[in-house]
This record gives C-alpha cells, sequence and structure tokens, in this order.
C-alpha cells in the first residue's frame, strides 16, 4: 500500500482519505513533472502531433507487456492477440511480430492483418454474423474460420466448393460454464456465439466427414477479470470440456484455444491480475494433461491485456471554468474518442479512468475539478477528481487508454475531426 | 388503448399479456406484409440501397413532423433544428428549407450546414470547448456563437478583432431550475454548459459594452422528455428567467431560444408527448408576456424530434441458431451503427426499441427471439422480443432510429464497413 501511495503521489494524484484509489503503475516515466511516452516528453509528443486530441501507444510497454507474458506463462502456450481491442495497423504490424498469431473479427481487421508478417495459418476469423463476402475472402487467404453456428459450417463448405479451396476451420464452443467474476460474459446458458458444447461432438465429426481441415476448438469464457481463482477455475474448466469433446466426438483436438479474460485495473480500488499464479495454474494442468490433450497446441488469445496499458488518451484543456461551486476543465477530447472512458460503455455505473494533467504531473497544487468535453452531459472524462491545478493549453491525459478506445467510440459523434493514433 | 393493440397487431408483433408495450404509429405503411419507407417497398428500398445494414430517412415523414409542429407551435415561436441529432446532408438539406435556424455543434457542423439555403445569421453554434479555429470560422461565415463561458467571451473578441468582424453573440444560461423527468438534465446545479443564470447580468453588459451584436438567451434545460406537465413548467421558468436577467442587466433581449427536449416514445409503456397542449400552453404564457419580452422573437430548437420517428434502421438475418432453448437472429448489423438501440447509450437499464421484420409483418407466425450483431455480449438489438417468424435473408427493422443513431456509434468497432444512409 506505502508503494501505491508513493507512485500516486508521483503522478500528482492527491489520495483521498477512506476512498479506493486508482492502481498506478511507472510504465510512463515522469521528468520535469511531464510523463514521456516512448521516451518523448509528452509536450514534445504533443507538438510533433500536431493536433489535440489524440491516442498515443507507446511500443516499448506493448513488447514488454508480451515479454511478461511469454515469462509467466508456459512454453507450450501460444500467445494470439485479438486485434479488435486495438486495429491501429502500426500497433498490428507490432505486435504481429511479437506474438503467435492473430484474432480477426471482419473483413477490415483480415486487410490490416494480412499486411503484417503473420501466417493467414496463424490468424483465425472469429464472431457471429460473418458474412458470405467475409467468408469467401478468408477462405481464399488461408485463415483458420471459428464456426459459431451449425449454418456457417455449411455455408463454409458451400463457399469452398465454389472457391475449390479446402477450409480450415476451428469450432468455437459455447461452454457450459461461465467465467465468474467477468466484465464480459460470453459462455455458459444461451448464447449467439459458438456451438453449445452439448452439440459440439456432432459438428466436430462433420468437419471431419466433409474432409475440412479442423485446426482445433476456441472456448471463450469471459473477459476483463481481474480474479485469479475465477481465470484459473475457467482453465481447468476449459481443459476439462475439451477432453469430454475430444472423448465423445472421437476426433484429435489439434489446437485449443483458451481464450483470454485477463483484466487491467481500470477504476478506483482495482489491482492488477496476478499474472505469475495464472501462468503457474497453467502449468500445473499442463503437466497432468489428459491423454486425449497430449498432442494438442494450447493458445491464450489477449487484446486488451496486451495493450490497454500501453496507451493513453490526451486531449487539451480549452476552458476552465466554475459554476456554482464546481470546478470544469473543458477539453476538446470526450466521449466521441473514448466512450469507455465517459463511462458509456459496457459500464452500469460510471467510474472514473485513472486521469491527471500530463505536463503538471506532481506539481505542488492540485484542485478538485471534473474533466468534461465539449458534446453531451454524458461527456465526462473525469468526475470531481483531485488533479494538479491545471489551465488552459495544459494536457489532460487518460491512462489505460490503448484498448477500445478510438475505434469502440462514437467518433461522429456531433461531427469532430478524426482524432490522431500514434505509436512511439 | 384499442387503437394500440390495433396497431400493433398491423405490425405483427403480439402483445405479451401484462407487460408494457411498445408505443405503435402509422408512419411506415404495410403492403403485402412489408413496410414502405419513401412510398418504396423496404424489399425495393433494399435492393436500390445494395447492401446492409442501412439507415433510411423519410422525407415526407420530416415534412409531415414539421407541419404537426407549426400547426402546434404558436405562430410566434421559430422552429430551430439541432442538426447533432442528424447531420447527413440531405437530411440537413431537406430541412434547411423548413424550418427558421439550424443549431451546429462544430466546425464539421457548420460546414454542412453552409451548404444548405439558410442565412448564417440564422445558424447558431452551441456547445462548451469551442476551439480557436471553429470560432474563428464561425465568427467569419457570420453564425451567432453561443457564448458558453466568460473566458470564450474574452476569446471571441480577441479573434474577431483579429479579424475585423463585429461578431454575433448570444448567451447560453445555465439556468437555475432543471427540466423535470428529462431523459438528459442540461441546466440547474454546477454545470460544464452556459453562464451560470446568477452571473449572466455582467456578462451580458459586458458584451454591450464590447460593441458586440448582442442576439439574445439560450435557455435549455432538458432533452427527451416527455411529460408535457415538465415542459410546459420548463417553458414557463424559462421566460421568467428572461424577464429576470432582462431587468437585471437592462438589456432587452432579441431572441430567447428556449431549448426542445420534446421526447418521442422508444421503450415499452412510453407514449408519445402531446404536442397540442405544450402549444397551447406556450400560446397562453405568450399571451401574458412581461413588458421585458414584447419584442423578443421566440425560438424552439428541436432535433430528435424533428426526425427520430422518420428513420429506421435495417440489418439482415445472416444466421438463425438455437441455443440451449433460446432463439437467436444474427444480423449483419448492431451496436456499431446503433448503440442506442443496443442499451449502452445513456440507459441505465437496457431496453428494446420497437423492432419487427419489416418483410413480414402480420404473418401469423411469430417468435420470441434475441436479434444480435457479430460484436460482443452488449451487441443486442432485441432481447426476447415475439417477432414475425424470420430465416436467413430476412430484414429486421428498428424503428424510431432517425435521430441519434449511426453518428452517435462507434462505427469503427470491429473495422465493419460503414453502412449507408439514405434519405427517400
Amino acid at each position: 500500500m506505502s508503494l501505491s501511495i508513493h507512485l500516486w503521489s508521483k503522478w500528482g494524484l492527491t489520495m483521498t482519505n477512506n476512498r479506493p484509489k486508482h492502481f498506478s503503475s511507472e510504465q510512463f516515466p515522469v521528468q520535469n513533472h511531464c510523463i514521456q511516452i516512448g521516451d518523448m516528453l509528452l509536450t514534445r509528443l504533443t507538438q510533433r502531433v500536431g493536433s489535440t486530441p489524440y491516442f498515443a501507444y507507446d511500443r516499448k510497454l506493448i513488447t514488454g507487456r508480451i515479454k511478461s507474458l511469454r515469462q509467466c506463462l508456459p512454453n507450450k502456450i501460444k500467445l494470439h492477440y485479438a486485434m479488435k481491442a486495438n486495429p491501429m495497423p502500426a500497433v498490428v504490424q507490432h505486435i504481429a511480430g511479437l506474438v503467435d498469431g492473430i484474432d480477426v473479427a471482419s473483413l477490415g481487421e483480415i486487410k490490416v492483418a494480412l499486411d503484417t508478417v503473420m501466417l493467414p495459418s496463424k490468424m483465425s476469423f472469429a464472431g457471429p454474423g460473418k458474412n458470405e463476402h467475409e467468408l469467401s475472402c478468408a477462405i481464399a487467404a488461408g485463415i483458420v474460420i471459428n464456426i459459431e453456428s451449425e449454418l456457417e459450417l455449411e455455408r463454409i463448405v458451400a463457399l469452398a466448393e465454389h472457391l475449390a479451396i479446402t477450409p480450415k476451420v476451428a469450432v468455437r464452443i459455447n461452454p457450459d460454464f461461465e467465467l465468474k467474476s467477468s466484465g464480459m460474459r460470453m459462455g455458459g446458458g444461451p448464447k449467439q456465439f459458438g456451438i453449445d458444447a452439448e452439440r459440439a461432438p456432432i459438428v466436430l465429426r462433420r468437419i471431419i466427414e466433409l474432409g475440412m481441415i479442423f485446426e482445433g476448438l476456441h472456448i471463450f469464457s469471459g473477459s476483463q477479470n481481474l480474479k485469479v481463482e475465477a481465470i484459473q477455475d475457467a482453465h481447468e474448466k476449459t481443459l476439462q470440456l475439451a477432453v469430454r469433446l475430444a472423448r465423445e466426438s472421437s476426433i484429435p483436438i489439434p489446437s485449443l484455444n483458451m481464450g483470454g479474460g485477463f483484466g487491467i485495473p481500470y477504476f478506483p480500488g482495482e489491482l492488477p491480475l496476478n499474472l505469475a499464479a495464472v501462468g503457474e495454474n497453467l502449468q500445473h494442468l499442463l503437466n497432468r494433461l489428459e491423454p486425449e490433450l497430449l498432442e494438442t497446441q494450447f493458445v491464450i488469445e489477449l487484446g486488451r491485456y496486451i495493450v490497454a496499458e500501453a496507451g493513453v488518451y490526451v486531449c487539451q484543456v480549452l476552458d476552465k471554468k466554475g459554476s456554482r461551486g464546481q470546478l470544469f476543465l473543458v477539453t476538446d477530447g470526450g466521449m466521441h474518442h473514448h466512450l469507455a472512458a465517459s463511462g458509456n460503455f459496457g459500464q452500469v455505473i460510471r467510474k472514473n479512468y485513472p486521469v491527471t494533467v500530463g505536463n503538471k504531473v506532481g506539481i505542488a497544487e492540485t484542485e478538485v475539478v471534473s474533466v468534461v468535453g465539449p458534446l453531451c452531459t454524458l461527456d465526462l472524462l473525469a468526475d470531481q477528481m483531485e488533479l494538479p491545478k491545471a489551465e488552459v493549453g495544459d494536457l489532460i491525459v487518460v491512462f489505460q487508454s490503448g484498448a477500445y478506445g478510438l475505434t469502440a467510440s462514437p467518433m461522429s459523434f456531433l461531427s469532430h475531426p478524426i482524432p490522431c493514433e500514434v505509436l512511439v
């Protein structure tokens, strides 16, 4: 806890007694009260970008996060990037050289992924509602298609015959358990995702009968989970389910994508996931594999966990005003670029993201302010936070913004210009 | 109530006993079980557009809604369009010929508005956090700038001097009351919007001293309100506040923009606003105006109310699947195009928008289905609704989609193509 206090004071974010605080990390160094991104002072980077607002992603931090994953996870585990988390082409190019595969969710993502060094056979195309055009392109590219329904399987058969290409397919399973404490549940009960576990053996046998290249199973049970026990439990149940499906279908599972769901701390009181404990449990599970999975390749697929903490959203204070005893910093950025930070993306109760004044970190004077954008009442980046005292022209930084930021936001709302994204 | 039942059965939407129902209207005629938009069958329109999903806005319905407003509101009231609700250029072009003014919120919106027949002097530029570039362009265009803070006033002075143009300004007031039962509160208490009512007289006198062209006041107190009493109350208080500010400042108010806030029924149990009662109350208030407002021009500014009910979102069923006893229609559309219908835009509890199968309205067979999109668990267009029995290829229609649809959605999420918008 004293470490956390130390870091907060470093960030210039004073603690409020008896209230949960944001977890801080030292990923962005501070020099002369100014944070650095990619070894560049925020003020200089802002001049280089040439306009605010913008998103900046730190190349070294992405690399470092992938290294940590490699260190903590068993060697046997392959690491895939779910590019929906951040599809910026430069980011995908960088990550493609560091991971073992890429998960894509649309033809738009396929195009970006195919421009990297990643082999198409290491790409998986997941998601319900793929149209025939997307499926055809994926088959032609040699990408592994994650089958989400029995109808989709038949559609792939017809398209592949027309294209005269043997398709590579995996089956997404809707498990009969779900990841506890997950921010977004994707398994258990009736779902639009994947084939219900109880139907899967029939589907697997049909794939083999049809002569398709069967790549394996995808079993995703949730996302944004910070509880190590819940993830450990999901991993154990995922392996059990894969064994059961292999037995029931009498078909070997070449590859098992165990999903991801590793969370990052966004809100006050949240702590980082204990990655080492997740890795140790996985190693333990792999050490006592059932015979059915001894030849299987295991994949962990992560999006948010790889990029979120490497990114910041930067906007500029355009106005500072008091209204009936409250202070407002009005910025040129807001919910149209960063819907999640405004509290309008999947959250039930709005909480503040970690925010600071990026060019005034650790200065003596602080004040309680609300940081708002140019749109409507929903456009709130920080609700009455104690921040370094800011003036017009200062730079507001929203941390934890490398995933589900720009592309998950209503960029055209009120017809403001689209912000830049830079990888530094 | 019997009328409502009749209309629902017309839409092919069976009633569920003891549950609140969606209000229906007859704005889109039905022929051979297919709805018509702009006198065109939905199936034919879909062929014409050439791809799904798309948004379609009915030109006649927009015209009709503006006619109703003209009929119900006093002649003295000018009608402005808040183009943030739907900034599609063709829509703005159409509306510009029918209303008395346009409210813009960004340089992007200014550009679209300036391409219409509307005079710049009838445009008002509102919103906190306008940057210097936007302000300069607005001053040069001769648009009325709604001042949102004292700092913004001084900034306009400096820019106008530099441009050697006398700026036209109005003052947005943060009222000391708020619109009750409003979907989005924009007045009362500390706010980022406008000048606190108690500071306004000082600001008004400063504007006159500076020799700016003072156009009047904007007093907005909320939006999406369906309760006629609340709107009547807000109108009365708005006039009282304007009188008070005119007295306290001894400055006449050339124009008073009373805001809008007229709601439309989205969710089960909601009924349309009683527009006639709003108009009668306004007439009553105008009949007994205080002397300070006898020369004032009154404006009602509406966005959603003009366009929302004239628009539909159309997507196609790509897959139909059962999962553990529930039926899912997987479509090519979803929350990336229509965030509000997915329940992720300002709503606390998710409720269904009115949805139907647009080419099977009123068929005998119905079933309870969930309509989902290709993205994530949040991507839900209809949660277990009773709809006409649909198959792959059928067209899902989301009604009440003419406002805050496409531009208020995270269009680039998962990198799917941007959908078309058509005005028919």
